[in-house]
Parts: C-alpha cells; structure tokens; sequence
C-alpha cells in the first residue's frame, strides 16, 4: 500500500469563546531508506512521493554519482510488511559509485568540525558557477510565482516547496516536502533523471529559509542563484560567494536582501 | 575563539525603485560533533551556545542516557586548528552509556522503515506520559509569552525557539537555534542538567512545525503538552497519540488547533 501525501484527522479548533470538531489535512511524514549500489547512505524523514527523485538528489548532492549514470532507481522491501515496501529506494549504479562513507549525523551536512572546512571540502570537488547572472527581478518576483504550484501546502499549510525557476519567470518544476532539504533534492534528481544537469541558467527557490546545506546543494546542481522566502544563516552567504552563487533571502512582497551577487568571468 | 551566534554583512535591500546597501545580521550556523563517552554520536549544524545542553539533550533524546548520570561535559579540540576547538563536545558518564548504534541518517530520526516501526520503538522504551491535563488557555498564550524572550530571532529574522511553559503562563526557560530539533534539545538538557526530568506538569513550546522528531524529544523529556504555531505532521499526532502528550498547532493570535488531547488516568 503506497502511503498518500497527506491525511485526514479531526481536531479542535480552539478559542477563547469555545472549540469546534473540524476535520483537517495534515501532510505525511514517513522514513525513507536511501540505498546506493546495496549500500546505505541515509534515512531521511520525508513526504511519500517523488521517492525516487529525492534519493537520486541525495546522492548527487553528497557527490556520490559524480560522473557516474544511473543506471536505474527501484522500491526493495527489506521486510515482510507491506507498508514498508515503499519506504526503501535502492540508486543503481552497476557498482561504479564509491562506497559512501558511514556518516553518524546531519543527512546532507557533508562537513568537518567547522563550516569553513565544510566549504573548503566543497570546493575541493566543485568548480565555482560559472554562469550568465541571473534577472534579479525574476528572483523577486518567485514566492507569487511559485505559490499557486504549492498544492500541498495549500491543503495542509505544513510543507516546504523547491522550485527551478527560468531568467524570464516561468516557474519549471515545484516539488514540496516536510523537509526543506528533501524538496531541493526532489528537485535535483529530476534535473539529473531528465540529464539536465548542470543547470547554469537557472534558479532554485526555496520557500523557508537558506542554511549552508541547500546552498550546497544548488551549488552542486550548478544553479547561478539561489532566493529564499526566509533569512539565509551566515554560513550560506559563505557558501554562496565560494561557489559564487546569486544568494537572496527574505524575497517577499516583490522585495527581497541580495546577500551574494554572482561575479562575472 | 567561541564564535559568536550571529554576524552582521552588507547586504542590498533590492526592490525594483533600486538597491540600497545595508547592515544585516544572520544567524550563525557550525556544525557540532556531539561525543558520548569518546564515541561519536551525531554531527548537527546548529548556533553556538549552549552546546553542553544541545549534547546532553540530544543523547537523552536518543535514549542514550536511560537511568545514568552525566558525569560531565566539555569541549574537546580533535585538530590543531584553533575555531574547531568549540566544535566537538564530550558527554561523559564513566562508560556507563551504550556505545550508540551507527546510524546513517536523520539526526534524532530513531527509526525504521516505516512510521508505524518508528513509533512501536519508542512504546517499547518510553511509558505514555501520565501527568495533569496542562491548560489549553496557557498552550494558546504561549506564542506570545514567548516571543519577548526571542532574542536572536529579533536581530536576524531566522532562527527557531523552543520553550518551557507553567501552567501559570510563565515561561521558564527559552532557546534558539538555526535548527528547530536544536532549539528542543537545549531545552531537555537544560532541564536534564537541573536534575529536573521527567517535567510532567509542563508543556513544550517550538516557533515551527511539529514533525515526529520533535514530539519524540517531548514525550522523552515526560513534557505533558506539545504546542507549535505551525502545523503537526500525521506522524507527529500519532506519536502525541500514542506518548498521551497534548498536541497543538497553528497557535495564533490566540487561537490554536488541538489534535490531540491527553487522556487522564
């Protein structure tokens, strides 16, 4: 049984002048099991859907299918129970992909004991962007254009959404997820399924706020800038000028903060 | 050198009348190594601060320090360079800890491959939560009570809050970090710390949504109210429902929606 996005639960809306019983959508939250080659590499904890984007995406954002095809993505129960034969994506790469390193921590944070380090590792395996600069109007102007995509946000208010927005505006792939993180990843393996990677003209939105791990990730799928609807933290902005990515955060309104502006080569 | 938890950059305030330069400060984001008797437990990007209760609340979170005492809790510098020193940190119980299983994933996630898998595991080691119904007008309130004391979200707009509340009102302990899961944490072990766990007569307050992990750490800690101002995950009320926690969302301006309320024995 393939578990639905989201779910259908009564509960109280509650005010001072009294409650009422109402029936309200809440969004899926479900393991996933990220195998690559028979190995695993991480459980996240995601929105069911778009499954085998999200493990692709991973991957690729770790740096673990660098130049290697995927050969294909398949559902494998590792149990006998039925609702978990869906929680369980093998990646398959017929053995080319490297052994990934047993990490105790963070999904994605891919870093040493200091985010300088984490950065330097970055750069160690990823060229700075190097691409047209990207239409700041149209980095604007992304939270209207991406909103009336975000269906589930609009039935359950709890999601995040990723998108990969063209220079002129138009809005070319939304995903939406629990995780912020799982989103941008969902995002990437279909730019990778499709053979659309990199992406230099492009831009990816995200709808809440920009930690060093997204900007990592658009840094990998060579996005030239990446706007967020919230406060990038400090170390994104590092990330973003190492990787020489447009950074623009607190995009609302038609407003937004340029944090990082893309240099030209 | 401590890094500090927030850092002031130039950014453009951009709208389309023109660009105006000025001073903005972002919340500061390092990863941080948590140790447990010499053994790595888990790296978590977070801010800066409280990192002894980020670690202590974190292992108990993980079950790590079922009915044994912390020793004690420092830094402990791995490399030469001097800005990781601050980075990495030790909790010590004498060897008494379990040595933590490997994990590949999640931070916190504790799971198997199935939601349902995730929330048996924690029956089989935590009790449901038996403790007086904490008052709704107070989870409603919290919002706001809490706000004032949001220091960090005040400068940069982008950093998440977890909370103690009495049943009073009054809230008696706030924490902020980039990480919600983070915020949580400080707070239990805060609270772990102070000899003060189980804390069966308060409710946990957090600024984001309620996914599984953070109603987890709640029922962990023995809090007897969950309430956040966004939404719950369907997983997140499962757990509440099977923790005997109160569950609240979307807390606003007053009002709130209830998902699940506790049971009184």
């Amino acid at each position: 049984m393939r578990t639905g996005r989201t779910r259908q639960v009564l509960a109280s809306r509650w005010s001072r002048g009294g409650a009422l019983r109402h029936p309200d959508e809440l969004i899926v939250e479900e393991p996933l099991a990220i195998h690559l080659d028979g190995a695993l590499v991480a459980t996240t904890m995601r929105t069911p859907g778009h499954d085998f984007e999200l493990a692709v995406g991973f991957c690729h954002a770790e740096g673990l299918l660098a130049g290697i095809a995927v050969r294909g993505v398949r559902y494998c129960a590792t149990g006998s129970a039925v609702d978990t034969e869906f929680n369980v994506v093998t990646v398959e790469t017929g053995g080319l992909a490297p052994t990934p390193r047993p990490r105790l921590g963070t999904v994605g944070s891919s870093c040493g004991v200091c985010g300088r380090v984490a950065i330097d590792e970055l750069c160690a395996r990823l060229a700075p962007v190097d691409a047209p600069l990207f239409p700041l109007e149209t980095l604007a102007a992304a939270p209207d254009a991406v909103r009336e995509a975000q269906a589930l946000f609009t039935l359950t208010g709890g999601v995040h959404a990723a998108a990969v927005l063209a220079p002129d505006g138009r809005v070319l792939l939304v995903r939406e997820d629990i995780g912020r993180h799982n989103a941008v990843d969902k995002v990437v393996g279909r730019l990778l399924l499709d053979g659309a990677l990199p992406v230099h003209d492009m831009a990816l939105f995200v709808s809440g706020r920009a930690s060093f791990e997204l900007v990592q990730k658009a840094w990998a799928a060579g996005f030239a800038a990446i706007v967020a609807v919230s406060a990038p933290s400090a170390l994104a902005v590092d990330t973003a000028r190492a990787g020489n990515l447009t950074l623009a955060g607190f995009a609302r309104d038609g407003r937004m903060n340029i944090y990082v502006e893309q240099e030209q080569s």
